[in-house]
């Protein structure tokens, strides 16, 4: 049973260290959580949650390379959120390096309880750190409540965000 | 004085290579080409179009970085396009690797000559080369003729864009 966290969220304010969550790089035995939190989802496209060998080649080419690292978030020693940061360096912009947050998922049992925005603090921080000066992400049009989350951390919605599937090698 | 292309854009179908047309990795040397093409456009944030420290620190990391490409496109040995390539890996949609396209500027001379749409093309076979089975991208929302053009491509215009500066480390 996870326990409530009594952080607010009423305010943008209220992104300092959330009491209890620990984040740290994912490792593959990781997998099957992440993969689970991914497919607990009413959008994503994968929902069987089963870890296939994509999923493992994935995670070791996520491992290998310096510019991208898939984070879990714990609470109480479980495993309660996910999410994949890459480092994009660009000419842009006055050559920023950009932040890319991608798969940003919180358990559904602590959701509406600061673990995003938590999440979210850290993630910029990691870009910071990295010398990002611009965070960026999509947000599929349907989730309306993920848009009003981010515009409160002071995102600009200035974007419209396009996908193709491309055929099989 | 750049030549015409023969090349229709009426139809998707207009995929195919363009005559003239010379694919390539950028060098250093193409730096200032490529901020220039960078620069000349109605709503990107810097204007001055002159090759900073800044650029050529993001030059070498794209160059130094296996995941990212900076392409310029030559018409009889002239650049007049750029776009910059990366391949992300992810656990998301059965560890699908995913191809993001950044920066796509075609020579204003040449627009509405199927110069963007052969850039495109090239895009996506690169990926696809690298294992990317999703292409994304993102244009600001006052891009009404670019929004047109890549649901012309077959993108789907699916998501909200989001961005948010990061303050120096």
């Amino acid at each position: 049973m996870l326990r409530s966290l009594a952080v607010t969220t009423s305010s943008p304010s209220a992104v300092g260290p959330t009491p209890g969550l620990a984040f740290r790089t994912a490792v593959a035995a990781d997998l099957p959580r992440v993969v689970a939190l991914i497919a607990d989802d009413a959008i994503a496209r994968s929902r069987t949650g089963e870890v296939g060998p994509a999923h493992e080649a994935a995670f070791a080419a996520i491992d290998a390379d310096p510019h991208n690292e898939l984070v879990v978030v714990e609470l109480d020693g479980e495993v309660v959120g996910t999410m994949q940061l890459t480092v994009i360096p660009g000419i842009s912009r006055n050559g920023a390096s950009r932040l890319l947050v991608e798969a940003v998922r919180v358990d559904r049992r602590l959701r509406g309880q600061g673990v995003g925005r938590a999440m979210m603090t850290w993630a910029h921080a990691w870009g910071v750190a990295r010398g990002c000066t611009l965070a960026q992400l999509t947000s599929d049009k349907q989730r309306v409540d993920a848009h009003r989350f981010y515009r409160s951390l002071g995102y600009e919605q200035s974007h419209e965000g396009f996908k193709l599937p491309l055929p099989p090698r």
